[in-house]
């Protein structure tokens, strides 16, 4: 059985000009990120944010299409959003993600430049069949921040293709690292 | 110099029911294809309506981040955008696809389920790495009909992980799928 969270962060995360903010929560994180958790297996995908507002929001979402009309228009969509867990910041994330599963995560997160303190994803694909908990973070606006990015276990390295350009958006950040971490091949 | 082309189709594609139908076109799906296509060394991605209030909304997206305040405000996206190209339906695909770059190109098709008639993704990655002109197909809504799959080249296999469960949304089964053939390892 493999044992692997996935968490999207809101705060805090950079801006483009490297400050320090929490970003908004849009529909479509929400969604596309659970149904690649549920492709790909994942245990819990966690919404980490402080805002009330959002928390709300993001409720009304899971509301509808857990319960209400959604429900019976989409299952698969369902079944996808039973993943999520809304949470408050960093500090209640890791704890939850211990206490659901039992076992503290080993937290790797992901950033768009290289950091060179990462396992490669080889190494991490092995660790993940072996059986070790991973709690994989990523930041939406322009990133988690350096200060996160130096607290966690490991950061992978950045997705690259020919170039040097990877300004992809987290959704797309997200459906690759999952699928270099548990897809079929 | 590797030869991929993107094309997202909006008409023919199939409704829940699998009915055929024109889809309507969305803000992200023309953002995060694009990034993901700027990222991974793609030369044209082709946007797919025969609607022309849909090419008229893509159009006027296209100037915003091109020409207009986004191209001042987010250099990165105005890049991954330049690769944006409007089109009516398949054969104005093929037409443009083959005379902008010379080359007929294998047309490679995208489909949830196994259609059996496929390469491996090693084989697609090996063949594009040796220079083969490739056009990757996708469909929006519930996904491309029958009637164009049996008429493209390949129809690759089904990304999955652990189970069977593959509802993804197109913008992560072509970030994968471009990460697959064509991402740094």
């Amino acid at each position: 059985m493999i044992k692997v969270d996935v968490a999207l962060v809101h705060y805090p995360v950079c801006n483009k000009n490297q400050e320090v903010i929490g970003s908004a929560v849009t529909n479509l994180d929400i969604h596309d990120i659970a149904r690649a958790s549920r492709t790909f297996g994942v245990d819990n995908y966690y919404i980490v944010t402080p805002y009330a507002d959002q928390q709300v929001m993001v409720a009304e979402i899971l509301d509808h299409w857990l319960y209400g009309h959604g429900a019976r228009y989409n299952a698969k969509l369902k079944d996808a959003l039973e993943l999520v867990t809304i949470c408050d910041d960093l500090t209640a994330l890791y704890a939850m993600a211990s206490q659901k599963s039992g076992t503290r995560p080993t937290v790797l997160a992901t950033c768009a430049s290289e950091q060179g303190t990462g396992w490669t994803y080889d190494e991490a694909r092995s660790r993940i069949a072996a059986g070790e908990h991973v709690l994989l973070l990523f930041g939406t606006g322009w990133g988690l921040t350096a200060e996160v990015l130096q607290q966690v276990d490991v950061v992978l390295p950045p997705i690259l293709g020919a170039g040097q350009y990877n300004h992809l958006s987290v959704r797309s950040a997200v459906a690759i690292i999952l699928d270099r971490l548990l897809g079929n091949r």
